[in-house]
Protein backbone atom coordinates (compact mmCIF):
# COMPACT_ATOMS: atom_id res chain seq x y z
CA UNK A 1 0.00 0.00 0.00
CA UNK A 2 1.27 3.26 -0.64
CA UNK A 3 2.18 5.24 1.84
CA UNK A 4 -0.47 8.15 1.76
CA UNK A 5 0.23 10.07 4.82
CA UNK A 6 3.50 11.64 3.69
CA UNK A 7 3.61 14.72 2.18
CA UNK A 8 3.52 14.47 -1.22
CA UNK A 9 6.91 15.36 -2.78
CA UNK A 10 7.82 18.63 -4.69
CA UNK A 11 8.53 17.69 -8.16
CA UNK A 12 12.12 19.21 -8.77
CA UNK A 13 12.33 21.60 -11.42
CA UNK A 14 15.15 20.60 -14.13
CA UNK A 15 18.00 23.19 -14.13
CA UNK A 16 17.61 26.31 -16.32
CA UNK A 17 19.67 25.24 -19.12
CA UNK A 18 19.84 28.68 -21.88
CA UNK A 19 21.09 26.22 -24.53
CA UNK A 20 17.28 24.55 -24.55
CA UNK A 21 15.22 26.55 -26.98
CA UNK A 22 12.14 25.69 -24.87
CA UNK A 23 14.05 26.61 -20.94
CA UNK A 24 12.47 30.16 -19.91
CA UNK A 25 16.02 31.19 -19.53
CA UNK A 26 16.39 31.56 -23.38
CA UNK A 27 13.64 33.87 -23.71
CA UNK A 28 15.47 35.64 -20.66
CA UNK A 29 18.51 35.62 -22.84
CA UNK A 30 16.71 37.02 -25.58
CA UNK A 31 15.58 39.73 -23.88
CA UNK A 32 18.65 41.32 -22.16
CA UNK A 33 20.47 40.43 -25.71
CA UNK A 34 18.11 42.70 -27.77
CA UNK A 35 19.75 45.26 -29.80
CA UNK A 36 18.95 48.02 -27.75
CA UNK A 37 18.82 46.58 -24.44
CA UNK A 38 22.31 46.32 -24.59
CA UNK A 39 22.52 49.86 -24.95
CA UNK A 40 19.95 51.13 -22.45
CA UNK A 41 20.81 49.19 -19.59
CA UNK A 42 23.92 50.77 -19.30
CA UNK A 43 23.39 53.88 -20.20
CA UNK A 44 21.16 53.56 -16.76
CA UNK A 45 23.95 52.29 -15.06
CA UNK A 46 25.20 55.81 -13.63
CA UNK A 47 21.80 56.47 -12.64
CA UNK A 48 18.29 57.77 -13.24
CA UNK A 49 18.08 58.83 -16.83
CA UNK A 50 15.04 61.28 -18.76
CA UNK A 51 13.95 60.05 -22.03
CA UNK A 52 15.13 63.06 -24.01
CA UNK A 53 18.91 62.14 -22.36
CA UNK A 54 18.75 58.38 -23.70
CA UNK A 55 17.42 59.64 -27.22
CA UNK A 56 20.21 61.41 -27.26
CA UNK A 57 23.20 59.03 -25.77
CA UNK A 58 21.79 55.75 -27.96
CA UNK A 59 22.41 56.87 -31.56
CA UNK A 60 20.39 55.58 -33.64
CA UNK A 61 17.62 54.36 -31.90
CA UNK A 62 14.23 55.84 -32.39
CA UNK A 63 11.37 57.37 -29.99
CA UNK A 64 8.98 54.14 -30.93
CA UNK A 65 12.14 51.63 -30.53
CA UNK A 66 12.91 53.49 -27.09
CA UNK A 67 9.23 53.40 -25.14
CA UNK A 68 8.93 50.06 -26.34
CA UNK A 69 12.24 48.58 -24.71
CA UNK A 70 11.92 50.66 -21.98
CA UNK A 71 8.39 49.20 -21.45
CA UNK A 72 9.38 45.53 -22.09
CA UNK A 73 12.48 46.09 -19.53
CA UNK A 74 10.17 47.50 -16.58
CA UNK A 75 7.72 44.70 -17.52
CA UNK A 76 10.52 42.29 -16.78
CA UNK A 77 11.33 44.44 -13.66
CA UNK A 78 14.72 45.52 -14.91
CA UNK A 79 13.90 48.92 -15.20
CA UNK A 80 11.75 51.26 -13.22
CA UNK A 81 10.29 54.12 -14.13
CA UNK A 82 9.20 57.02 -12.18
CA UNK A 83 6.31 59.89 -13.11
CA UNK A 84 6.99 63.03 -11.03
CA UNK A 85 3.56 63.90 -12.24
CA UNK A 86 4.50 67.80 -12.54
CA UNK A 87 4.18 70.27 -15.94
CA UNK A 88 6.01 69.96 -18.11
CA UNK A 89 6.09 66.38 -17.52
CA UNK A 90 9.38 64.68 -15.22
CA UNK A 91 9.80 61.22 -16.32
CA UNK A 92 12.99 59.20 -15.34
CA UNK A 93 14.16 55.57 -15.82
CA UNK A 94 16.55 53.64 -13.33
CA UNK A 95 17.81 50.15 -12.94
CA UNK A 96 16.06 47.99 -10.53
CA UNK A 97 18.38 45.98 -8.12
CA UNK A 98 17.97 43.00 -11.03
CA UNK A 99 18.48 45.75 -12.98
CA UNK A 100 21.78 46.73 -11.76
CA UNK A 101 22.54 42.53 -11.14
CA UNK A 102 22.61 42.30 -15.00
CA UNK A 103 24.63 45.97 -15.77
CA UNK A 104 28.28 45.12 -15.08
CA UNK A 105 27.66 42.04 -17.64
CA UNK A 106 26.83 44.19 -20.06
CA UNK A 107 28.71 46.94 -19.85
CA UNK A 108 31.64 44.36 -19.74
CA UNK A 109 30.27 43.39 -23.25
CA UNK A 110 30.08 47.30 -24.76
CA UNK A 111 33.50 47.51 -23.42
CA UNK A 112 34.84 44.11 -25.24
CA UNK A 113 33.13 45.71 -28.34
CA UNK A 114 34.83 49.22 -27.75
CA UNK A 115 38.02 47.86 -27.56
CA UNK A 116 38.52 45.05 -29.76
CA UNK A 117 36.29 46.09 -32.78
CA UNK A 118 39.50 46.63 -34.31
CA UNK A 119 41.21 43.31 -34.19
CA UNK A 120 37.50 41.87 -35.64
CA UNK A 121 38.15 44.55 -38.53
CA UNK A 122 41.76 43.01 -38.92
CA UNK A 123 40.87 39.36 -39.02
CA UNK A 124 38.39 40.05 -41.74
CA UNK A 125 41.08 41.86 -43.67
CA UNK A 126 43.61 38.92 -43.08
CA UNK A 127 40.88 36.91 -44.29
CA UNK A 128 40.22 38.40 -47.38
CA UNK A 129 43.74 38.44 -47.87
CA UNK A 130 44.01 34.98 -47.76
CA UNK A 131 41.38 35.18 -50.90
CA UNK B 1 55.55 79.95 -43.53
CA UNK B 2 53.94 76.75 -42.28
CA UNK B 3 57.01 74.38 -41.05
CA UNK B 4 56.51 72.04 -44.00
CA UNK B 5 59.90 69.41 -42.52
CA UNK B 6 57.91 68.88 -39.23
CA UNK B 7 56.92 64.85 -39.96
CA UNK B 8 52.78 65.32 -40.38
CA UNK B 9 50.73 64.90 -36.96
CA UNK B 10 48.66 61.71 -37.32
CA UNK B 11 44.79 62.20 -37.05
CA UNK B 12 43.97 60.67 -33.71
CA UNK B 13 41.32 58.53 -33.95
CA UNK B 14 38.03 59.19 -32.10
CA UNK B 15 37.92 56.70 -29.10
CA UNK B 16 35.51 53.96 -30.12
CA UNK B 17 31.85 54.94 -28.43
CA UNK B 18 29.52 52.17 -29.01
CA UNK B 19 26.64 54.23 -28.60
CA UNK B 20 27.52 56.14 -31.39
CA UNK B 21 25.89 54.47 -34.37
CA UNK B 22 28.28 54.92 -36.74
CA UNK B 23 31.35 53.63 -34.81
CA UNK B 24 32.82 50.40 -35.99
CA UNK B 25 32.66 49.01 -31.99
CA UNK B 26 28.43 49.23 -32.17
CA UNK B 27 29.00 46.64 -35.60
CA UNK B 28 30.82 44.56 -33.53
CA UNK B 29 28.83 44.35 -30.67
CA UNK B 30 25.78 43.68 -32.88
CA UNK B 31 27.92 40.10 -34.23
CA UNK B 32 28.62 39.23 -31.00
CA UNK B 33 25.19 39.64 -29.36
CA UNK B 34 23.32 37.77 -32.29
CA UNK B 35 20.91 35.31 -31.01
CA UNK B 36 22.94 32.32 -31.98
CA UNK B 37 26.46 33.82 -31.21
CA UNK B 38 25.18 34.41 -27.42
CA UNK B 39 25.11 30.40 -27.13
CA UNK B 40 27.53 29.15 -29.93
CA UNK B 41 31.20 30.78 -28.38
CA UNK B 42 29.87 29.55 -24.66
CA UNK B 43 29.60 26.23 -26.13
CA UNK B 44 32.75 26.28 -27.00
CA UNK B 45 34.58 27.68 -24.24
CA UNK B 46 35.64 24.53 -22.83
CA UNK B 47 37.32 22.91 -26.23
CA UNK B 48 37.00 22.28 -29.76
CA UNK B 49 33.81 20.63 -30.97
CA UNK B 50 32.64 19.16 -34.45
CA UNK B 51 29.14 20.51 -36.09
CA UNK B 52 27.27 17.90 -34.66
CA UNK B 53 27.93 18.25 -31.32
CA UNK B 54 27.15 22.00 -31.97
CA UNK B 55 23.79 21.27 -33.69
CA UNK B 56 22.91 18.84 -30.53
CA UNK B 57 23.87 20.99 -27.95
CA UNK B 58 21.87 24.52 -28.80
CA UNK B 59 18.63 23.70 -29.22
CA UNK B 60 16.16 25.50 -31.85
CA UNK B 61 19.43 26.31 -33.89
CA UNK B 62 19.14 25.16 -37.95
CA UNK B 63 22.07 23.84 -39.67
CA UNK B 64 22.11 26.65 -42.07
CA UNK B 65 22.03 29.41 -39.08
CA UNK B 66 24.48 27.52 -37.60
CA UNK B 67 26.50 27.36 -40.15
CA UNK B 68 26.06 30.93 -41.10
CA UNK B 69 27.02 32.44 -37.55
CA UNK B 70 29.96 29.49 -37.69
CA UNK B 71 31.42 31.55 -40.68
CA UNK B 72 30.55 34.83 -39.78
CA UNK B 73 32.62 34.36 -36.57
CA UNK B 74 35.40 32.90 -38.41
CA UNK B 75 35.16 36.08 -40.53
CA UNK B 76 35.76 37.99 -37.84
CA UNK B 77 39.04 36.09 -36.20
CA UNK B 78 36.78 35.01 -33.03
CA UNK B 79 36.51 30.54 -34.16
CA UNK B 80 39.13 28.88 -35.35
CA UNK B 81 37.80 26.14 -37.92
CA UNK B 82 40.18 23.16 -38.22
CA UNK B 83 39.24 20.55 -41.28
CA UNK B 84 41.72 17.68 -40.21
CA UNK B 85 41.30 16.47 -44.13
CA UNK B 86 40.37 12.67 -43.33
CA UNK B 87 37.32 10.68 -44.94
CA UNK B 88 35.22 10.76 -43.34
CA UNK B 89 35.14 14.61 -42.48
CA UNK B 90 36.93 15.66 -39.53
CA UNK B 91 35.99 19.51 -39.28
CA UNK B 92 35.95 20.89 -35.64
CA UNK B 93 35.88 24.55 -34.79
CA UNK B 94 37.31 26.34 -31.22
CA UNK B 95 37.86 29.59 -30.08
CA UNK B 96 40.44 31.90 -30.92
CA UNK B 97 42.49 33.97 -28.37
CA UNK B 98 40.58 36.80 -29.23
CA UNK B 99 37.19 34.54 -29.18
CA UNK B 100 38.52 33.37 -25.51
CA UNK B 101 38.64 37.02 -24.70
CA UNK B 102 35.03 37.01 -25.10
CA UNK B 103 33.64 34.09 -24.21
CA UNK B 104 34.16 34.60 -20.58
CA UNK B 105 31.65 37.61 -20.86
CA UNK B 106 29.05 35.82 -22.64
CA UNK B 107 29.11 33.11 -20.11
CA UNK B 108 28.29 34.69 -17.75
CA UNK B 109 25.19 36.65 -19.61
CA UNK B 110 23.91 33.04 -20.32
CA UNK B 111 24.65 32.32 -16.36
CA UNK B 112 22.21 35.22 -15.21
CA UNK B 113 19.64 34.42 -17.55
CA UNK B 114 19.19 30.87 -16.04
CA UNK B 115 19.77 32.49 -12.95
CA UNK B 116 17.56 35.23 -13.07
CA UNK B 117 14.67 34.07 -15.58
CA UNK B 118 12.43 33.23 -12.91
CA UNK B 119 12.63 37.09 -11.20
CA UNK B 120 11.84 37.80 -14.85
CA UNK B 121 8.47 35.73 -14.77
CA UNK B 122 7.55 37.19 -11.24
CA UNK B 123 8.09 40.32 -12.07
CA UNK B 124 5.51 40.18 -15.14
CA UNK B 125 2.83 38.39 -12.56
CA UNK B 126 3.10 41.27 -10.25
CA UNK B 127 3.24 44.28 -13.55
CA UNK B 128 -0.33 42.25 -14.69
CA UNK B 129 -1.89 41.87 -11.36
CA UNK B 130 -1.36 45.61 -10.63
CA UNK B 131 -3.55 45.79 -13.55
Amino acid sequence: MAAIDKPARKPRAAPADVFSASCPSRAALELISSKWALLIVPALAQGAVRNNELLRRIGGVSQKMLTQTLKDLEYNGLVIRTDHKTVPPHVEYRLSPLGRSLSQTLVALDNWAEKHHGDLTAARERYDMRG
